[in-house]
């Protein structure tokens, strides 16, 4: 961990309360895998009949769990979800192939399942082998104790440079039937699309078969955690994982096994607005941040073109420097839409810092004023919109600033 | 410019000295453009008959300079080339045009050339209108007080933010004859392949014809300012210029027309070796870095897949301030790779800090030692080599770490 450890300053003063969710129990310890005096191990034990769908990193160099879970979606099948903090088991070869095994065999006999219903998922330091004997011989007895109420205890189990845990919570209908949606996740460095070191963990008694599951899953991470970046490092780990226990049935809700039924449409509504209630609160906990920034592009040709347009301000770091030191540098905003390499108008490029215009039909607005501008820089959350003129596609992107606590935390991260 | 005003601890004792080239006179004044007390205007004047060729950004929102030397050296010759720092002249729109064309005007005038024969580049702030009023007439008087011997006066007007001016000089023979290639070139944050805010000038009395030129200048791009970058930032305003004054074909130099001459081997490798030269000493200058880093990228598909994984290493804050944290992170450089999106066998990457082994197949190096490994990060030059295990290619970037001292500078440019 860095020398760092304040907290965000965008850090909620109160965690929303995440009610029980029919169908999920959770447990956590103290392994001691890399971390004292903290849990570092958590476990999701979840009834007979749970589907689940799942998104993972692009990553090339894939960790040993996210090839497992990858492999074990096949099936759409849950029983257990096994987590540790503080060892990414990335790049650990043999070792780390053999440390997933031992944990999922452990965990399938604990639950009583089969190994393809178990998830794992690691967080940490890459390439320091992960033993699994450090916590193997828990996994029995937190599968015995896991309780219903233990959200947050399992948002706090996953952290690692996370200054505060992440949940969020939402209710949807499906028709008549009330059902509920939890999650919880962590992140806040080599965070970037495509996943970043996140991991999330979504939890609802809708049932929903697989397919229908995995669709909605895949739709909304375009808009929330593939548009959300700390530093643009993708890592090797990133997972996120939705589960549905099916125990509102029993409830009277109508089980859902197509994909695109339209009974889904509040629920997939109330998941997008919890994902992106989470993706938020990651970029919000951005390594060493001072402010939260929205960058929205409209005018672009595409979604797609205009998202790589946000992304590529998003990942500027003389940009995101220039936003952490409140200079209102809109020449820099002109520089990142220039380097996406997708298609603006020069001359027709417009810029709003908040609701100040900045920049016009491709070059500094009449109206603009210095000292405007730089007192809205002074403000905590800076939204900057950019038209690039040529289309009428519209994305946005959430990042924060770039600042020297950044640097202490990652120049500093092992000691 | 910002709080940080120390030199690099790259910096040259002392710089090369640059003889003069027959058929090129250079002059500088104090324009008060944005600086006060330095130069901030240079001119260079060519004799009649010099060839040009040229590289510039590929960003989508290019200055007004850099779409004037396009159009300009679609013809090839060039008489007066006129240089200003402390503003870029981009997103300057109508105005910005404007300025070109008044200086453009002014500057053929003074050298009684035609209007496509004046080069012109500027560099600094973005977005603010460059007044041509404030150095049009200083161009008539500097034109004509032009001397063959000020390269380092000339590569000192040019600086924005660089602690240093970089110049360089090599001699090669064509045929029996000896020619001379001089080079200097400014650029230390905004720097990414594609080319940054990167100025490059450079003069030679070769009688080279501008086919041939250009392409010398588009080859040799690839692997040396292309395989250079402080941030991934591309600037707006990135020019490189080759000048042939011709004057070495009174001294018996046989004229160079057609492109891939065999007579220009000499020149190419010489013509090489400083542009790696100059492309070093910007990486050397990077802002606020404290290290220069090379990564060497091997068993890669293709050439440019290793570059693409070696700029991946390059543009990652978190791998970037690990390096200036002096930590041995290496499981951050798998990161790196995996993210860049370019084949790698995960199983089969090797990785080494200098000549210590500290990941082989796709796992830590059993001779790995962490002792070893820091004490390797204290050295200033840092070199990282990756093999990743798919095929023969490599290649290579140069970059600096990313620093305390990167976010002062850029958090506080303009106040």
């Amino acid at each position: 961990m860095g020398k760092i450890t304040s907290r965000s300053p965008f850090a909620p003063e109160t965690l929303a309360h995440l009610e029980p969710i029919a169908g999920v129990r959770f447990a956590t310890a103290e392994a001691g895998i890399r971390y004292k005096g903290r849990t570092d191990l958590m476990v999701a034990v979840l009834d007979e009949g749970t589907s689940v769908a799942g998104v993972f990193t692009q990553s090339k160099t894939a960790s040993a769990p996210v090839l497992a879970c990858r492999k074990h979606l096949k099936k759409g099948a849950a029983r257990l979800l096994i987590v540790n903090s503080g060892n990414a088991n990335a790049f650990t070869g043999k070792k780390g192939r053999e440390a997933v095994d031992i944990t999922v065999e452990v965990g399938a006999k604990a639950a009583n399942a089969e190994r393809h219903e178990v998830f794992v998922a690691s967080t940490g330091v890459i390439g320091e082998p992960l033993e699994a004997s450090k916590f193997a011989h828990l996994i029995e007895g937190l599968v015995a104790d896991a309780e219903p109420d233990s959200f947050e205890a399992a948002a706090r189990a996953i952290m690692t440079t996370d200054t505060y845990p992440k949940v969020a919570t939402r209710k949807a209908l499906i028709g008549d039937v009330e059902v509920t949606i939890n999650g919880f996740c962590k992140g806040a460095g080599m965070i970037a699309p495509d996943m970043a070191t996140m991991l999330c963990f979504i939890f609802t008694d809708a049932h929903i078969a697989p397919k229908p599951l995995q669709d909605l899953l895949s739709e909304h991470v375009e808009t929330t955690f593939n548009a959300m970046t700390v530093d643009g490092d993708t890592s090797t780990s990133d997972t996120c994982l939705l589960f549905a226990t099916g125990d509102a049935s029993a409830r009277g809700q109508p089980p859902i096994t197509k994909a695109g039924s339209k009974k889904l449409k509040a629920f997939s509504e109330a998941l997008h607005d919890l994902m992106k209630d989470l993706a938020i609160q990651v970029a919000k906990d951005g390594e060493g941040l001072s402010k939260f920034v929205t960058f929205i592009v409209e005018g672009a040709e595409s979604e797609a073109a205009a998202r790589r347009i946000a992304l590529s301000c998003a990942n500027s770091p003389i940009l995101k420097t220039a936003i952490a030191g409140e200079d209102p540098n809109w020449g820099r905003v002109v520089m990142a839409v220039g380097k996406s390499g997708e298609a603006a108008d020069r001359d027709r490029l417009s810029i709003w810092f908040g609701e100040h215009c900045v920049a016009r039909d491709g070059e500094r607005a009449h109206e603009y004023d210095e000292a405007t501008a730089a007192s809205y820089m002074k403000n905590r959350e800076i939204v900057i919109r950019i038209d690039v003129g040529v289309g009428k596609a519209s994305s946005h992107v959430w990042t924060c600033d770039l600042t020297h606590d950044y640097v202490s935390i990652n120049a500093d991260y092992r000691s």
